[in-house]
């Protein structure tokens, strides 16, 4: 994603209710948070928002948490978000840290049109590498569940086959989510790229 | 593939040596047929016999079997088979009974251009159901390896997530597999969509 610099993002930041500021003090415990026990579902790499906002409308059951690590795109997500919504927040961090505030209490992890990293050396900078699955290991409750979007064919076939190669089991499988699926909840990437009709790859992967 | 009768076929198939006859003699010791303890792989509906021909000349250290049902494709494959060659064989058979003359012998399976059999009520016939796994589990010697080619996508993704969840794990996978690996062998079938630029999907599998 290009990133823009926003005015007053500090102030945005600082403002929202939304954005959990201590992250740290809830890990284990982020039933506490929301109040209930309700699932919770993250998305690594929220972007500006978009389909976190619209899963959590949709499903007010589930309690959605966003990570996101640019402070302007936090500062842009942060004001789309509907104020009478009480299952859905914010985390401002990289994904590299995401064992210091989460521990066994994560039901699904949604990776969508995340960085690609294309060049070989920087692979196990991607968000489905072996590197990070083994940090989901800790984060996940008991069940662990992955749905990826991309609309990058080389990062979603090197995604199946790290899934695959880690224990995960593949659910379902699309090469054209948008035409298989027609699926309620999108991201703004999403939308752009499946309006232009290129193929938005979808998988969805489960280890027990 | 579109059957054409071929005269004399009855003739041609009781006149190659590459026909085994009584394929059932040889289960649990097809390394006495070949008269070595070379690798032995499998190519389960044959067709026309390119693909394997090319890998028994290219390969000699490897064994292969070909398994085709129809006699009339049988006989159009028979006479392809160079004099020469005596790494290779035929057997006519459906991959139904194929436990009755392999087991725990067999180190890769090709599944080239199956049939997709694309109705939901004829999915258990497709060669990589459940149902084809669990028959395949016997016939293999240690590590149970599949190759699988087709330019059928929705056979495709049903395979990998049919992999998948009978406990293989992903070597590669390919999309676009003439532009990706340039293999040196093919089959008729995979030379006339190639030509056509249609993409041939491609995947190998493993499981330990």
């Amino acid at each position: 994603m290009r990133l823009r610099n926003v005015k007053n993002k500090e102030e945005i930041l600082l403002s929202s209710h939304f954005l959990v500021k201590d992250p740290y003090s809830y890990k284990g415990r982020w039933y506490e948070y929301f109040g209930n026990k309700n699932p919770i579902y993250i998305e690594i790499g929220m972007g500006k928002g978009k389909f976190l906002i619209e899963c959590a409308r949709n499903h007010p059951d589930i309690n959605y948490i966003g990570i996101e690590k640019y402070d302007s795109v936090v500062a842009k997500a942060l004001p789309k978000i509907p104020d009478d919504l009480n299952n859905i927040c914010v985390i401002r961090a990289d994904a590299h840290t995401i064992e210091e505030f989460f521990q066994s209490e994560i039901n699904q992890i949604f990776l969508n049109f995340s960085d690609p990293w294309p060049k070989k050396r920087h692979h196990q900078r991607r968000l489905s590498s072996e590197d990070f699955l083994k940090r989901y290991d800790s984060i996940f409750k008991n069940e662990k569940v992955i749905e990826m979007r991309t609309d990058n064919r080389e990062l979603f076939l090197y995604s199946l086959i790290s899934f695959s190669n880690y224990g995960y089991v593949f659910e379902s499988i699309s090469l054209d989510f948008h035409k298989d699926y027609n699926p309620e909840e999108t991201t703004e990437y999403e939308d752009k790229f499946s309006n232009l009709n290129y193929p938005i790859y979808f998988t969805r992967c489960i280890k027990k």
